[in-house]
């Protein structure tokens, strides 16, 4: 398949998960319409590539979710590239991916976040994942989670849940609190195995993404919660934010590459707290 | 005079002062003993320094103060140490200083940040600063800050506030948002031109911060606010914590050199909100 090609159908499919998302969380909260979206360009003259975020805040069911498409391309800069694998003999990149976040309102509901990717440079690779972030201990969700994510990576490869598990609790931990960011889940970058193999397993995490937040919020939502368990959650996502802006890679290449800012810490809470 | 002799009265210094601003933090509240203390120790054995932080929330006039005063020394790491002058023969470093956020309870009542520190690798430099941000526009709160800070600049050099003001101002900006943390202030690093005057100033610079944060919440703290003024607030406060997680030197020094992650930590707001 030719490069173009790959991009094209890449792009289409992310499109389709942000909308597929979307209309789930609006049947979740009962309610149509209720995304404010943004689309942004970047670059020279807004020349090079941008996205689409769609941000719901305040709901019943959602203290903030965000759901982000971008498709970006153009040069990186001479500082940054050198992390980027494929950037030695040219500095362009094409890089598209979905991501969302979830903060949900109520503590016994963990946050959920996803994320897929295509980049390309002289090679095109794919990276993503999932992880789930309670504030209150669960250790049946967290076996339940597991399973489902093992069921999933089992269907394409019976060595991905190990691998990509761990791969999740390594990149997921805050060094500086000796703590883990969650529960985990899988996370997985530089794929580039076998294209529509890699294509197939990339769209398979976003239907799991799909089962798995619909599955957890049915189950949880009806459930009470105090106000010490409230502030808990207030706690556990000011952890959240420590991770994103001192740590997540995601939040770093969007900010070098010149990201929409709004777009890229769309992932932070509306509310956290330190004491 | 000896280096250790250097050490030691800059490190006495930065003691003394500490105790002067959590008493007049006291006096503020009209209460005393209302710190939290917390010493800790660092590096292999526990033998490498630390500190001792003092933390006060929830007060009539402050919503969240720290008062931080750290001695570290010890090896950096190979990584950290490249961006650290007078470490091209050897890792070895001692640093101590004294750090001060106050986040407020009136949003009329800009948070405040002071910072002073003495360095000694192959050689020893001064660094630090103060810096005041606003919520709420305030322009005659701007004059007069910088009025005072340039007295106080002059009585040292009369090219320091011109210097030392431009300097915060490219410190405290937040690239990916194009806006300035605050209101500005002064802010210096490497300073090494005469050890005594330095020092002189480094001292001039801790009382000038005594005297402004003193005479901003006695002016302001009687000031009546709203909902939608503390909401302000609390939205720029999400600014202050993408700085100090984003960009801030002083909090990677300490993160990077193994401090004490509650104590670098301590300059988050208790409360922040994104939108």
């Amino acid at each position: 398949m030719q490069n173009r090609v790959k991009k094209k159908v890449v792009k289409e499919w992310f499109m389709l998960l942000q909308n597929i998302i979307c209309n789930d969380i609006e049947k979740i909260e009962g309610k149509k319409k209720i995304f404010v979206s943004k689309k942004w360009s970047r670059g020279k003259n807004k020349k090079e590539g941008g996205g689409e975020f769609r941000i719901f805040e305040n709901g019943k069911v959602f203290d903030k979710v965000g759901v982000n498409f971008s498709e970006v391309y153009g040069n990186l800069s001479k500082k940054f590239k050198s992390s980027v694998p494929g950037t030695s003999k040219s500095s362009k990149f094409w890089a598209s991916g979905i991501s969302v976040v979830m903060h949900m309102k109520n503590p016994h509901i963990p946050a959920i976040h996803f994320n897929t990717r295509f980049i390309y440079t002289s090679h095109g690779w794919f990276g993503g994942g999932m992880d789930v972030t309670p504030c209150l201990k669960d250790e049946k969700l967290k076996k339940w989670l597991h399973q489902e994510l093992k069921k999933s990576c089992d269907r394409h490869n019976k060595n991905y849940y190990k691998k990509f598990k761990k791969w999740c609790d390594l990149y997921f931990y805050l060094p500086h609190r000796k703590e883990p960011r969650g529960i985990g889940g899988i996370f997985f970058d530089y794929k580039k195995d076998n294209w529509k193999k890699d294509f197939a397993f990339v769209r398979d995490i976003g239907i799991t993404f799909k089962k798995i937040f619909n599955n957890i919020i049915e189950k949880k939502k009806q459930k009470k919660w105090t106000k010490k368990e409230k502030n808990i959650q207030y706690l556990k996502r000011g952890r959240y934010v420590e991770f994103n802006l001192l740590y997540d890679r995601g939040t770093k290449f969007g900010l070098q590459t010149g990201g929409n800012t709004e777009a890229i810490l769309m992932s932070l809470p509306p509310l956290a707290k330190w004491k």
